[in-house]
């Protein structure tokens, strides 16, 4: 016993958190138990959920295969009214559930702003405004039309999309190119520098791309996936090895392809200047995946975490196309100079479709650089994976982590998993300005809210008395 | 205490080894301290560092400063004979300390073979080895023409070379292109298709890198390397990150620089095939910040630690360019299907440059994938990396370790601290096939010999009787 208190100590505390402190002050090493009291959940639907768990675990064990299966490849690129099932001009698309104008937070009342003046359907961004309050424009979830967009997500009719297609099941994905950081779209603004970056994005970069996506032959993205996590990347807040591998897949085909040498070269500094332009397809590759798991009867995983910058909703596999949902937190943040959490917007943005997939938070583990910045040490990334592991309905085939000896990620959100435990899904995303056409602000974590899990998993039951 | 043993276990372990792999095999954690004996050197020797601890110590933190000032910046290519200091020919370089031909491996006598076919000075392998065995050409070590080479590391008078430059002191260190993987020439392979290889290297390859490289006005080496760290590379034996972000730096002044686009896609192509291409700008990046370390008198700083597959070489700061040399080992390694450590040659290359730097093997906590495919944990790679402390003279300001905390890896390494700890340093290493004209059979691990450091040790002490 002696010699054991000579040694460095690893502790694991459950309860009251500065407990550990005191072990970490001194030099030791405290992971600390988020458990907190099951959310409440009526008695019949708990009852219900008790008596169904073997059907439910069967439905899940089908989802998690059905989802470890998928096999997201960039197969190419069109205009999102062309290739987007159900788009339509004045129809805008964006992140996260359903929401009306009148509730929209300023950051996607921003973009909505830019992506009407980007459409031409409006000369200022006061006529604009205008007409959008007044309900000139349609307004759909990406979720509900097979696509995904980061931050606001909006996706107007013009607006190029990458083509993801599952090749095990045949479904597709679609997401807009990633515009760079700061004063962007997704982020809300809308100035003038900012639309014309989007005319610049379909009338050089998108042809350059889509012409040399075709000639390439179609890139694996869950191979990139798979090597970013090896490099570093979690692949939603960190995509520096993502968009290195990609370009990397990319440029023999875009050399060939593009005849004029200077175009060439303006796109690839383009891709180069933004180390979150593989975000744009790490997101749909993971809907691609999670959409082949989709309508599976008494399943409990998470096919979609979305957020519209007020609401955070998730859809089951086992609840057809319904939302839950409950309030957008604010994360906990490194802010850029001059901004503080006061500024921040509550959580936005359908990326959290990477931890829906077995990535981002999930995978944080794989990229300690990203829970640094938010003052964490290498040791919080590996605790934030393995409470996660806690949730997940089992662990991924093809993404490992390195520094867990190449352990599987923990893939699959079992929400009743969430309930029972009081744990929720733990979230990287950037952070946007409270206002819109301001932009970015920071970067940073969130955990979930529990309301969505607590009313999926009454839906859930809800949908038990068929069986 | 109870709950003390309810937690999981992390022990220290001296001694017999055994003992920790109980506690691993019951699922704790046990790191090894790799304590031996002393290596005997000589009770004067010994003495006379003991009485001049205090000026070793002055000489090797101005040393490691040195090292640490270092700016390694690729400025452009050239050719051998034009830009390496006193190449001339009919002179071939070669890795590691000096050698003679009866006493050069077979994959060095391999690699001379086919640089004399390259160079066209015989027109068969037979020919080639008579003129070598009967002293018709030169030899020097690469290290004593500011260059280095990987494995074999012959460089011969037409061969097209990096132009690595330290900006902060002016010096200059070169280093030949990285052929690839498998049957190449500094494998010891000299077949048609290898000397094919050279020649398309030479007459295209390198024209358009050279181009592309001057119009870039230089790619910070310094900075890649940091990246890379964090991105799942030591830039030793795993350069995937190094060499993604180098292409990333170089292709877009490489499409403008070359005209005819097919070329240039077959030349990112060629990168792209070869992870490794990054590390001969590793190796010289390293080769020309610690040359500026050279030269200070009383230093135990090792500035170079090179393997001419028979002896393993080092010098240091504070004695000049005498080489101190013990036997070359063999490396722990996976071997290609249908080859075992009975074809391995001992370790070779100057590839030891990068571990003589503060990466490599004293990296390895950045890369555990390379530890993993000798059979080890993501555990033991960081254990790799936290003994390598015990034996430097410091940490790196700029090199860091995600999994360590962003601590610098442990840089400079103290021939003193070697001998008197008995603690070798640990190297990453490709393995060659022992004979002539096979190539690479695996890639693994070796500890330096510790006759070289017992040697270098009573040489600086030699060096003492002058204060």
């Amino acid at each position: 016993m002696s010699n054991l208190l000579s040694q460095p100590l690893k502790v694991i505390n459950v309860g009251i958190e500065s407990f550990g402190d005191g072990i970490r002050a001194s030099g030791g090493q405290s992971v600390q138990v988020q458990w907190r009291p099951p959310a409440p959940i009526s008695a019949q639907a708990r009852d219900k959920i008790r008596a169904h768990a073997d059907r439910i675990t069967a439905a899940n064990a089908e989802a998690l295969d059905k989802l470890q299966q998928g096999k997201p490849v960039l197969k190419g690129m069109g205009v999102a009214l062309d290739v987007i099932p159900g788009m339509k001009k004045e129809l805008f698309l964006h992140a996260g559930p359903p929401i009306t104008w009148d509730r929209m937070c300023g950051p996607m009342r921003g973009a909505m702003i830019g992506a009407v003046l980007y459409e031409g359907y409006a000369d200022t961004p006061e006529v604009a405004e205008k007409q959008l309050a007044d309900g000139k424009y349609g307004f759909a979830p990406c979720h509900e039309h097979s696509s995904v967009g980061p931050m606001a997500g909006v996706v107007s009719a013009s607006m190029p999309v990458f083509i993801i297609e599952n090749e095990s099941f045949g479904n597709r994905a679609f997401c807009t190119q990633n515009e760079g950081l700061g004063k962007v779209l997704r982020y809300g603004a809308y100035s003038p520098d900012v639309i014309k970056r989007l005319k610049w994005m379909e009338q050089t970069l998108y042809p350059a791309l889509k012409a040399a996506i075709e000639l390439s032959g179609g890139i694996d993205l869950k191979s990139i996936i798979a090597q970013a996590l090896h490099m570093g990347d979690e692949v939603h807040n960190r995509n520096r090895a993502g968009t290195s591998l990609f370009l990397r897949a990319l440029v023999p085909s875009l050399v060939r392809a593009v005849e004029d040498r200077q175009v060439a070269a303006e796109v690839i500094e383009f891709i180069n200047g933004n180390d979150h332009f593989f975000l744009n397809l790490s997101m749909p590759a993971c809907k691609a995946s999670l959409d082949a798991a989709r309508g599976i009867e008494g399943s409990s995983m998470v096919v979609a975490m979305a957020r519209n910058g007020t609401d955070f909703g998730i859809q089951l596999a086992g609840t057809g196309d319904v939302w839950f949902i409950g309030p957008a937190l604010v994360p906990d943040a490194l802010f850029f100079a001059g901004y503080s959490k006061d500024d921040a917007n509550p959580d936005i943005g359908d990326s959290a479709i990477t931890e829906t997939g077995g990535l981002g938070g999930f995978a944080i583990a794989a990229a300690p650089a990203i829970v640094q910045f938010v003052g964490g040490s290498a040791g919080d990334a590996l605790n934030y994976t393995l409470e996660m592991y806690e949730i997940a309905v089992g662990e991924n085939e093809m993404y490992r982590i390195p520094a867990l000896d190449f352990r599987g990620t923990p893939t699959g959100i079992d929400a009743v998993k969430v309930v029972e435990k009081g744990i929720t899904p733990f979230i990287d995303t950037g952070v946007a300005h409270k206002n819109a056409g301001v932009g970015q602000v920071g970067a940073g974590v969130v955990s979930a809210p529990p309301e969505p899990f607590v009313k999926a998993v009454e839906g859930l039951a809800a949908t038990l008395v068929e069986f």
